[in-house]
């Protein structure tokens, strides 16, 4: 049995391994069109600020190594230009063919439409290279960052890290697309303390590698825009879904029997609206990837979907949100209460800092629906909670009575998450 | 309405808010032997460290603070000696009474028997103010800790920063009395690479103020023997439970209609093995008096147990558990399987380091059963994501596709948690 993987990054390697995991015996391909395959991509901006000397130390596999330990053919500079299910063939740019029994897609997603000569991206390592080199060799100046995605605010952090003054242009009048503007009130007055100017419900109409708008900059970074790659998909006639990425089911599987899809190319379900939602992430990837790569080699494994679990660390502060804001739950027909709590992450002898976190639940079923922390300590801890009373649609009434670990140097004894529970629970009665 | 609270630290005040949040018009009355209320008990060895100045400082609300904003009428000094409940009447010490109409036993938990004269404890204020002025009056000596639970470890955490050598007699062969012979290890060496001398299966047979079993030590703690206060209740006939604690509906109802107990002299239940359990925790006190209070105030809220969620920083390495040990599992008839995974915290480059991690789930049913982490960073966020899992009696399945906060600074793309329910997966299929 040959299995060909088009993608040899986050999900396309998951994918390679999951294969391999069940499929002893298959013969598996993983078909890169870039030079390089298996790096976290999330740890570009990093890379872009100097924290980490060489980008290639974010690459987790080589093909050699894969080829070794996991006996998986990686081609590197292989861009499938054509698939044709019909005879389970694939062309390569350079007019080789790959053949398959069974596919994965793992295409990934681009920046539409590709951005003007010599504005940054944070993209891939080579855009990522570029911005490193124009931060060592530029005195700081002005940036203008377009995008209020988590992407746009790590930039932020990175530039502002490298002394450069910065403004961030975000054409919907939120921050990180929750529709929520008291998340978004709270982000941008952090980041206004930190000199980042946020312009909110201003496109970056026209922008290039000095202007935006008319207004001239030393710095244009792009961090929006991103769509998934479905040509080739769509080329051999599988369905999108309704967010434009390429729809699966649970299996991850396409609309044609044998090909598969994972990774940024893909959609799934919101597992709290139970909706389809496209959440490029690089976690999400590798799970979406590893349950693909099982099926295609014959098990049967699922994966449920995801309940919108984002971090990013804006000016040093911790900046996370699960589930739905109180916007979207509207919009999914839930009745929303929600509250904004302010408590110290641990004792006060203990180093504690005022942490902020929002609890939303409905009013009609008590269910808990969604939630954002912030702070210096503890966020992804608490967030993750959340996650998973998310995934198991906890009641607030249950979560109200989570036995959350305490001691002082890592908690005060009522939790923040307890905190706002105790103060939601009031307006739901 | 009067309602009667006997004690006044974490689930009597506790339960004394509750009471006001739902009965607007009610007398309320704590009374509390001692002579200070509502400080957080679990503060006590980093005040005996030196790391807080006051032990007031621990103090949350002060009598008059109490009674100016909650209206509830504290009374210290107020020792009750007798409980009769058929004429809804307590006698005090000093010879004074007290009426009531709904009654909440929080007498909390003692040593039993009390320590020999000059052997220091961390169990009270006045307990812990004199090991503060021994650490301070005395140059570093040699210390035995009497005692290898969570109170043992963090004492040996104290007596260490302050240059004691320590040793911990244990008598049972095992730390955080688990049965859980690896996690054991793992804190031993620990322990003992931060020079502290365990001695496991060592009961301390005879102990005084400068010998344990005829070893002399410059300074003796007892760290171990609590037990829960239940002479009032027994008095009045009410029914102690199987772990010889006070027991208890979901309601905190005692046996006698219109008594409620919470806090560390009341059992509750173990989510897990639905069996009854006796952790005395500062934590579960307060949500514990927070539902006494309500019911007694004619709510109808519910406490529905715990799942044995425990942290403590040992040596500056954070250990927590939640749920059952293997060993636990077995004892309730579960066939357990176990992991124990070491994996990067988060990021390198953003001062990642090892943290271990134990998941155990039941070869039976797929349940999740339990966790240790091991860490320096995360640990509490890490182990109260498992304890929302179990609390939702979480598969092993459902768990290792929960939707984690990912960004290098926060964690790895793989979270250690998924990478230990990968591996665990493998031994239950």
């Amino acid at each position: 049995m040959k299995i060909a993987v088009i993608g040899g990054v986050a999900a396309g390697m998951s994918a390679a391994s999951g294969a391999r995991r069940h499929g002893k015996s298959a013969e598996i391909t993983v078909l890169e069109r870039g030079s390089a395959v298996s790096y976290g991509a999330c740890g570009l901006p990093y890379y872009a600020e100097g924290r980490i000397a060489d980008w290639r130390s974010l690459i987790v596999h080589t093909p050699e190594t894969f080829q070794r330990e996991r006996g998986v053919e990686v081609r590197t500079n292989a861009e499938v230009v054509e698939l044709e299910h019909a005879r389970r063939r694939l062309r390569l740019r350079d007019g080789g063919t790959a053949s398959y029994d069974k596919l994965i897609l793992c295409t990934g997603a681009a920046l539409h439409p590709p951005p003007p000569e010599g504005v940054h991206t944070l993209h891939n390592p080579a855009g990522a290279a570029k911005l490193r080199q124009r931060l060592d060799d530029a005195a700081p100046g002005r940036a203008a960052i377009v995008g209020g995605g988590y992407i746009g605010i790590e930039a932020a952090e990175v530039l502002r890290a490298r002394a450069w003054r910065v403004v961030i242009f975000e054409q919907r009048g939120d921050l990180l697309g929750r529709e929520d503007s008291e998340l978004t009130r709270r982000i941008g007055s952090h980041l206004t303390r930190c000199h980042v100017d946020v312009r909110l419900g201003q496109a970056a109409k026209s922008f290039e590698a000095d202007r935006v708008n008319g207004e001239p900059f030393e710095l244009v970074l792009l961090a929006g825009g991103l769509r998934p790659n479905t040509e080739l998909a769509q080329q051999a006639g599988i369905a999108l879904g309704r967010t434009g990425a390429i729809a699966v089911s649970d299996h991850m599987e396409t609309s044609t029997g044998g090909i598969y899809a994972a990774g940024d190319c893909a959609e799934t379900t919101d597992l709290v609206s139970g909706a389809p939602v496209w959440i490029p992430l690089g976690t999400t990837a590798n799970k979406m990837g590893r349950v693909a790569g099982a099926c295609a080699a014959g098990a049967r494994e699922r994966f449920p979907g995801v309940v919108g679990t984002t971090i990013a660390r804006a000016c040093g502060l911790g900046v996370a949100v699960t589930g739905l804001s109180p916007a979207q739950a509207k919009a999914h027909h839930f009745r929303p209460a929600t509250v904004w709590i302010k408590a110290k992450d641990r004792a006060s002898y203990f180093q504690g800092h005022p942490t902020e976190v929002q609890l939303t639940a409905d009013k009609g079923t008590g269910r808990l629906l969604g939630a954002s922390v912030m702070g210096y300590y503890g966020v992804e801890g608490r967030i993750n909670t959340v996650a998973a009373a998310l995934q198991a649609r906890m009641s607030l009434e249950d979560f109200a009575q989570l036995d959350l670990a305490y001691a002082p140097p890592f908690s005060p004894v009522w939790d923040p998450l307890l905190v706002a529970a105790h103060q939601l629970r009031k307006l739901l009665h």
